[in-house]
């Protein structure tokens, strides 16, 4: 995706040669229009995969999540990070995620009540590194036997290696965008 | 806005007289087609204030923000509840949140990047209640001696007293829908 990859040379800052911090447009500064593209592009790419659920993790995966949802007139569910009080244990379904950032596994749930056994569910997230947030989503899905049609990623750093490690899942995973390196404070995109 | 009230009377559940939970299409699963009409009808509410950008909080005044965003065709920046290792101390702006619901004070941050003193700031959350996310909000824009033009609110529970509490701070709030109170199991809205 054209826009995309300009924007990502142009604001991304490589902090080292494995973090690329898109902060001004996508993890903490979001802009909307290009959210909408976004959005319009995993619509254009899904649209006949005949999905019923959108599913996010907070935070980041949200705003390209919800526009992604409004192309399809789908509805988007988004998995918390800490259990909410008002979701009782019986009726959450959970999933497992290690951070290499925290360095430390947790924990992230979804409401029984919005995915469902019949539910055919897009995934998309912001980033694929090493496949972590992305196996706790599909651990979810499938934990109610529902189906993971596919994965949409915004920005794939493929040199962790994410797809290679979920090939066990056999889900289909598309990217708008790949860093291939970020070595020698140079972001390399494919 | 009658859309929202609609919805919020057919799918909100009362939890006890305080807590009123909308997961099914705000807080957890997210409905993007009338998070897009909430964002419209917070642009034409305040479209002629010359707002500069968006403020919110993670993670569910996200998806309200980033429509309202898209119709300004302006950046959206969400207040983060937890310090990311990314940003070094000396380059965030703080604010302070009392949660009733955790019964804690949290600090909430925004890179200093996104905002600016010349800044005219439209913050948008989910709910108002004690008023406490908003106070947070206001002190991180203040702190850089932007303008706080205005805070538009999605749901506010009146009978808690956030707009009272908040009367100091001086600005202009408008909610979308507002509920008056949750006694007797009842949703009563106005």
């Amino acid at each position: 995706m054209k826009l995309l990859k300009e924007r990502i040379l142009s604001e991304g800052k490589v902090i080292n040669n494995s973090i690329l911090k898109v902060d001004s447009f996508l993890n903490h500064q979001i802009d909307p229009v290009l959210m909408n593209e976004i959005g319009k592009e995993i619509y254009t790419r899904f649209k006949d995969y005949n999905i019923t659920k959108i599913l996010t993790i907070e935070a980041s995966g949200i705003a390209c999540a919800v526009f992604a949802g409004y192309h399809f007139k789908l509805p988007v569910v988004f998995a918390k990070k800490q259990s909410p009080s008002t979701i009782s244990k019986d009726n959450m379904l959970t999933g497992s995620v290690f951070s290499f950032t925290k360095n430390k596994e947790y924990e992230i749930v979804v409401a029984k009540d919005f995915i469902k056994a019949n539910d055919r569910v897009l995934i998309i997230d912001d980033f694929l590194a090493h496949g972590n947030a992305l196996r706790g989503l599909y651990e979810i899905v499938k934990s109610v036997n529902a189906e993971v049609v596919a994965a949409a990623i915004v920005i794939e750093k493929s040199f962790q290696l994410g797809r290679e490690k979920l090939m066990d899942l056999n889900i289909e995973i598309q990217s708008l965008s790949k860093i291939i390196s970020l070595d020698n404070n140079t972001i390399t995109i494919n």
